[in-house]
């Protein structure tokens, strides 16, 4: 639904110009969210505004190249940068570097509700960089390598140091993932290793140094007005200090279904953390209404329970504007 | 005096298209400030620019939609969010969120001289959200309702948490406004109640639990080459720990003069706080030159009491550029 | 190389409109680092995007105004403020505010491989504002007015206190230079004056309040598929504490060969800090090649020896994108 807006030369207009060009898009929200696990004004208030900006170009040869920068606004904060990624692309496949996709998350869920309910990262709980909850470092990866051909694509994806966090800690992370469509579905299979964790209070074992690997396996497709994703997550953490090791697992189902402007959606997420961490759970309901011209009313509810707190109604309802 | 340039695609120049779009305008500065309060150094450099980022669009039934983020730099100092609004409007009127107005201030004073001489802050201080100068907490409003009919218009704002502030504080406050246009003329009502505010040293007595209300009326109109707007609000702070209560005051008169390019303003402010704080005074002269094309040269001196401070001399001169 | 692309509306493609305007480019980066002085990691990895916002806007009697921000993302960090500039010029010449260059570098060297292996901050190690890296305050100039009169141009340019910094230190800092252009080759010649600075810790005799003085000249040409850039400053430092003086120098040459899409690129810098601090010095060699369409891989090796570390190897080798 992203509409991409250019901001280029009158040049542009003429034939045949592949010029480098900035341009433009953005998204606006404004609603409210419940979240009946705060003290007090458990009904709060949330508007955001982005500005993505996309930079493009290609070489002689052909090669695409680019660079996107998503400036973002929460609740009239901070001015703050959400995503930036820097690529080259071609018939070798893409290169990205920055806010890269992790490689095994070729198939992930959505959320449900209007601004953020939290189903996805459930169900998503031990894959990509979301175990990185449990640490003190991130697992964020960096350099992302994308081949496709045809219906079939794959990924790996690291974590290499940046040049400003160089000696800031010893995580290696590697990932990868292939990706299969068919028709209107798609199934996808991830695998990730990470090592030299460290782990802080979160687990129920108290801080420990460790090692962890992942497969996931993700699967979903579009039938007529009906819609589904399934993910399916199955890993093991390793603590070096003690010897233990924590079979974990994470997964979700979301169903979607189409009628007009209506789309409704289910969800079910759960993350079985063994004696790692806690379990958590959710599930919910949400709809949207398309108001054209890029804008939508959304909303929806769901019974959370997150780490050791009570299970809690979520809940939200507001306007999303794209331009 | 805001010029609005577009960032569109070539499918806008085309007759009847009504897109989503993105749209950018700029301010910028720069000049010098002199201010006989600092002590060395009293006269410094100046400098600052301004992106102005608006995002428009319209549902199918005609409603207006859209986001505003102002992005500022300083002296060549930090990138910053400046104000950031997101709204939705059409026949039932205008909801808002983000960097709203105070629903009170609907016939609020501007400023005199290049930048920021202070003269409207005091006739404003207990209006707004300008009482906050004095508390912990803030007192911005962040959601804003407003219905205009031909020559009137009424807003009502409040402050609600934020999902990112909820449990940060417990002050609520709410404002309603009134505004009629009759020629060139205008006339503004405000009323404000802000409850369980937490005052800090800045008052006479100490930090205390407090309570306040506002109300505020405004006038002013342009007739032929003059101008004139005044302001004058009455507030009532009680002390929620000793019982005391507070009868303060702020006010202001502004007039204009235009001559061919030239402008010339006179303005007095004065906040009268009783014995909750120190009274501010301030009176000056300013001058504006309009270059064409978007430029002005602009210049001010003021004499100013500002709390417990000893009168002083303040004064600003530079060019102000509108992209 | 960098490709204005403008942000306009319609009217601007009517003939003479001379409309102020708010205009986009952007540069991006992704590649390699390598840094033999760290501990662990000495490959790290680099990207980055920038967003160039130019305003610029012309008044009714032909001066022409503007700012631009350039806002950068490295590595996916914060979204910040790279430099910031206001300007006004006409036959009078051009006054900056903001990000200024100290007017005694009209002829800097560049630096060689693909982000920045350092070989020009060594040569100057002693102008511009370089001398701070010794400092507890900022060097960095904040107005420059500049005058050119057709291969003649002189700048003078200062440290004047920001209102947001007054009072904060006491650093007193001025340069002027000129340069003039013959041909393809060009010659300059500055001297900067600092007064009241604070030097720290990294001197070899420990923190001491000083002055300095700096006397530079640049030179250099292209001449066919060769280019060559020189620069050589010499300066005094006073420590007013114990009456000692240190007479420093910090010098370069830069040698270019293009080659069809190649450009080879050979560096020498060094920066003799006599009893003031320790000797830094570099040497290396880089190339380039262009991809077309804004886009070049470039890389460069050195061998740099910095305060008083080892000699080290430092490379990096990336793509450079223009739009």
């Amino acid at each position: 639904m992203k509409k991409i807006l250019l901001a280029t030369t009158a040049l542009a207009f003429s034939a045949g110009f592949a010029a480098a060009e900035v341009s433009f898009s953005g998204q606006a929200k404004m609603g409210l969210k419940y979240d009946g696990a705060l003290e007090d004004d458990k009904a709060t208030a949330h508007s955001e505004a982005v500005l993505y900006v996309a930079m493009s170009g290609e070489t002689d040869t052909g090669l695409a190249f680019g660079a996107t920068i998503d400036m973002i606004v929460e609740n009239n904060g901070d001015l703050a940068n959400d995503d930036t990624t820097v690529f080259i692309s071609g018939a070798f496949g893409k290169l990205s570097m920055g806010a890269v996709p992790e490689a095994e998350e070729l198939g992930g869920l959505s959320d449900i509700g209007w601004d953020d309910l939290g189903s996805d990262d459930i169900a998503e709980n031990i894959t990509g960089d979301e175990l990185d909850d449990y640490m003190a470092s991130s697992l964020d990866h960096n350099v992302n390598y994308t081949y496709a051909a045809d219906a079939f694509s794959i990924s790996i994806s690291g974590k290499i140091d940046n040049a400003n966090t160089s000696d800031g800690d010893d995580v290696e992370s590697y990932a990868i993932g292939g990706r299969y469509n068919f028709g209107d579905a798609y199934v996808g299979l991830g695998y990730a290793k990470h090592s030299n964790l460290d782990f802080d209070g979160a687990a129920t074992d108290g801080p420990f140094d460790g090692d962890a690997e992942v497969a996931t396996i993700a699967a979903g497709g579009t039938f007529g007005a009906f819609g589904i994703a399934a993910l399916y997550a199955d890993g093991k953490i390793d603590n070096n200090d003690t010897g233990a090791d924590y079979d974990v697992k994470s997964y979700g189902l979301r169903g979607t279904y189409s009628m007009d402007a209506f789309t409704f959606v289910a969800a079910y997420s759960k993350a079985d953390m063994e004696d790692f961490a806690d379990d958590q759970e959710i599930y919910g309901l949400a709809a949207a209404y398309d108001l054209g011209g890029g804008a939508s009313l959304a909303g929806g509810i769901a019974r959370s329970k997150a780490a050791d707190a009570d299970r809690e109604t979520v809940a939200d309802f507001g306007i999303t504007m794209s331009f």
